[in-house]
């Protein structure tokens, strides 16, 4: 059965960027460590990336994340959502409007009406596989609230930023289980599943 | 070698207790979950506290924290720091001014010097062994910002708050070095050296 699957790196204080993100520096000024682990050649965060990759059927993103991976400094055939698998998901933008030209050539969907009606959209483009909300913090942050999500994959990141995007700014409270932890040297891989 | 080791639980939202609070809710209203794991069977989890406790040469805690254990719902023969093991630590408590009256017949020292006099004064008293800070949230974020803590332990707790006492209230960037990870089915237990 398809799941909703919020999937995101955060630094210890709940940050998903450092401070002032913007298109050269997706992760804000100085955020990078956030995603060593992405770029590590740990057997325990490469299975993480393709695990996460191979389950999706489709991604859902917000607008904000979908211009920093569409310019010049984005995605690429060797960075990139499974950009080294055969073949990616089709992604789901949440955005109030469309822009007017694009640089990558995927199957881009915008949605105009909100976080739920893209995961409405998502689900039945993913099939039996599962849907995955891969950021930023305020997308997920608006579906957690919402309820929309069935598991929390938090990548926790080793380090404190002090400032940035927060993830969980306004979510209400949610109680979790926590199904799974994997570890490697770079960060701690938590799984939730949501009640 | 003593180490000052900050030994705190979080929820995934940064906070060390729920909103509001009081004497008679040490962890805020709805705060239990936290320390759900404190109370299990579990060995993973009995093994973190007890290994914390035998460490512990001195233990440091603000004013906030102190009167909640001092109050008559607070720590008891059963409920406490190391309640159940042979002897106690000498507690040194951060506070302005000392109380008049007390009900626990520890080892209590009231430091009105701030945390770094705190940190100090328990050194001396710890010996050989470490000097750990318990909380509040405060008292670990002043000793943090002010690069006064050689270990982080997090214990951190499948639920998001949404409000409450923040640990990393105005903490500035700090990176670690995660360097052990301990699971129980009630919280993932992260440790960090200080960089």
């Amino acid at each position: 059965m398809t799941k909703v699957i919020a999937d995101i790196t955060m630094s210890l204080d709940g940050f998903v960027t450092g401070p002032d993100p913007d298109l050269e520096h997706g992760l804000g000024h100085g955020g990078e460590p956030l995603h060593e682990w992405a770029f590590s050649n740990d057997p325990v965060d490469a299975a993480q990336l393709s695990t996460g990759t191979e389950r999706s059927g489709a991604v859902i993103m917000g607008r904000r994340l979908f211009d920093i991976i569409d310019s010049p400094h984005g995605w690429n055939d060797e960075v990139g959502y499974g950009a080294r698998e055969a073949g990616s998901p089709p992604f789901f933008v949440v955005t109030h409007a469309a822009p007017e030209t694009r640089r990558l050539e995927l199957d881009f969907t915008f949605v105009p009406d909100g976080v739920a009606s893209a995961i409405e959209q998502a689900r039945k483009a993913a099939g039996a596989k599962d849907v995955v909300i891969m950021g930023g913090g305020d997308v997920i942050g608006q579906a957690l609230d919402a309820a929309l999500v069935d598991e929390l994959r938090l990548h926790l990141a080793p380090i404190v930023l002090g400032d940035g995007t927060p993830l969980f700014n306004g979510v209400g409270r949610i109680e979790m289980r926590q199904t799974d932890v994997q570890i490697s040297p770079h960060a701690a891989h938590l799984t939730y599943e949501l009640r």
